[in-house]
């Protein structure tokens, strides 16, 4: 048997591997120091009562004959599905139920979506960048492009007629930086996709956070996308859903790339590779939904926008330039002194105990930068952020 | 962008939807006769309420601060791992943690693993199959070949030295037939993987059903198989998690091609191309393994036995030859009088409204053959049995 020799490309991260190591080591000489974790990018709220309640309720329906589900359909149940569908509708994208797809997850399907692209195909991805975007390219062995996302383009990079991609990652708000796009700079993208006969990927796993109305949350809000692009969604920032595992793929029935329709060949593979999430799952997802649900996630979602607001404010305060933390859970500073970003690293961990994560982990123009998140505890970021206030002066 | 085109050549399967065709086209002219379904191949009994209590217990957990779990390891909880391991202790196969692989479910596993194979090497199928094991590799463009399974190797193909594969997939017990291999017969296809460099796809999906303590339970109980065989399991059968998805695998650290691990190879993939299996559903599954849970899934599991053993019984007491029952919920059948598979379908379902899934469907050698199974209610079963009993006559 031959092995998938790609698999010897896939770069090795030691980003969060060495951020523990020099954590652990600062803390075993230094164990009378309160060490503040900025770094964080799973959420620590639980899961909203609205969802609890349907979570258990979903339970004893199947400890129950009557109401017991064995196999349910792989694409989703249409409970689900629908209100899905409205959601959109919400924010004025008609979709059909059969275009949206229930997924374990965001990254799942991102990377599962592969399965129906050639491995010709040149992909093309920003820096700083996901990792997982790069490393499932590079286990299929595709040719993988970068185009630079910088303080010049605000980390917001735009189509160059210059360079020809097969697939486009784009992820708005964007994780690392924290960065969107308006409708126009993604009208821009539609219409290039369109042009060049690419498809673009949208990861839209954090649009839970724009409040700006005027802010696409999904890019099927711009005219002519359906024909080019698939989008990847969550329950994981939405609902606290990082360990229940719930999310949504959206492949439009318009999506038609040399006479194949994307969205029958989506489901043939889920329903040949995947078998649905779990029936409870969905239950407890499609209570989000629900008027309480929707109240509920909103305070938790409240709850880290005034932290983002918080680590914001203190760096405006001091003059360092920074992206994100209003329409995102992730702030993107450029490290003061023209420091470097492990060197800024090992200065917040020596002097004030806070950590976050180096810039340059995720690729080369996130060197001298650095990202601090707002799923900490309100107490420990306003904590942090008074150290931060005394410290930077 | 190019399109991957293995995708023209899955085979479309009308056998679920032909059947569902032809028997609401009967009650439609014929509403006044009970039709009973011994086709069915889900389980029909809620879950137990050791893993009902479970999932409840967890949901609560999730909803408070100080309980809540945000991304897990992605191959699954140690809690989890450690129980199955002691399973499989059982029957006497020592395994370490990190060889077994949490998944949300056999299917899902089956496909992924071939993320890990390159696209050149051929594939070993027995025909007739779970079609499963066809379309994924035809999606992936790999060369497919057959193995004959019939009557005369009581539908339990042996290798043959003049055929050269690099993946073969087995399944004991098997899924259509119910047929089970023995040591013996397991230990031969071990030897001629280990000699040819190849590896074996066990599918161990029902191996629940096993009552006699000398049939393999696990292809790990036969010596020399951690170099060759990944091995895929799942709680769907077992417990009754066909709706609540959660499965394993396990893949040896003695298992080596090219100088390269393929426990390490599936860990990276699994980390990047999936985030676990819930958190609430993991819980569910380690409840199997309490003593309360034991004993609740056994009484299931003898349940749908019984109805086995029934059918089994008016097939024998008729002379109809018929293989699984036993050691499956599958019963294989031989038609009478030298019918067609379809031809047996229309007769059983015009004269005493059986349905069952006529065996053609699974691939050429199941032509002239029929499957039944044991999932249906006690009550509809013995009423079918005693249908046919008086028909068969």
């Amino acid at each position: 048997m031959k092995v998938n020799k790609n698999y010897q490309n896939i770069a090795q991260s030691y980003l969060f591997s060495t951020i523990a190591k020099k954590v652990n080591e600062f803390s075993e000489y230094n164990s009378d120091k309160k060490i503040i974790k900025l770094g964080i990018g799973d959420v620590t709220l639980p899961l909203c009562k609205a969802v609890v309640d349907a979570l258990k309720s979903a339970s004893e329906e199947m400890g129950n004959k009557e109401t017991f589900r064995g196999y349910g359909p792989e694409q989703g149940y249409d409970f689900l599905k629908d209100k899905i569908k409205d959601y959109y509708a919400g924010h004025s994208v008609k979709l059909e139920s059969d275009e949206i797809f229930i997924s374990d997850g965001a990254k799942s399907d991102l990377g599962n979506i592969l399965d129906l692209f050639d491995k010709d195909n040149t992909v093309l991805v920003p820096d700083p960048v996901y990792p997982v975007y790069v490393d499932t390219n590079t286990m299929a062995g595709r040719k993988i492009i970068y185009m630079d996302a910088n303080a010049d383009n605000d980390f917001l990079p735009l189509p160059n007629e210059n360079i020809k991609a097969d697939i486009i990652y784009l992820c708005s708000p964007n994780n690392p930086t924290g960065a969107v796009y308006n409708k126009e700079q993604l009208k821009k993208w539609v219409d290039f996709a369109n042009k060049n006969g690419a498809i673009i990927l949208f990861d839209s796993a954090y649009e839970c956070f724009i409040t700006d109305k005027n802010l696409p949350r999904s890019i099927f809000e711009i005219e002519g996308s359906k024909t080019c692009a698939i989008e990847f969604c969550s329950f994981s920032k939405m609902a606290g859903f990082t360990g229940t595992r719930c999310g949504w793929t959206v492949v439009s029935k318009d999506l038609i790339f040399e006479d194949m329709s994307l969205n029958k060949m989506w489901l043939r593979r889920q329903t040949t590779k995947f078998n649905g999430v779990p029936y409870i799952v969905q239950k407890g997802a499609e209570a989000v939904f629900s008027p309480e649900g929707q109240k509920q996630i909103a305070q938790n979602l409240d709850y880290y926008k005034e932290n983002a607001k918080l680590i914001s404010d203190v760096l405006t305060k001091h003059n360092i330039w920074h992206i994100g933390g209003k329409h995102s859970p992730y702030i993107w500073l450029r490290c003061p002194d023209n420091m470097k970003s492990w060197e800024f690293f090992d200065y917040l961990l020596e002097n004030i105990q806070i950590v976050g994560t180096p810039g340059s982990g995720f690729g080369k123009n996130g060197e001298g930068y650095f990202r601090l998140t707002s799923f900490g505890s309100f107490e420990n970021t306003r904590e942090a952020v008074e150290r931060l206030d005394k410290f930077l002066k």
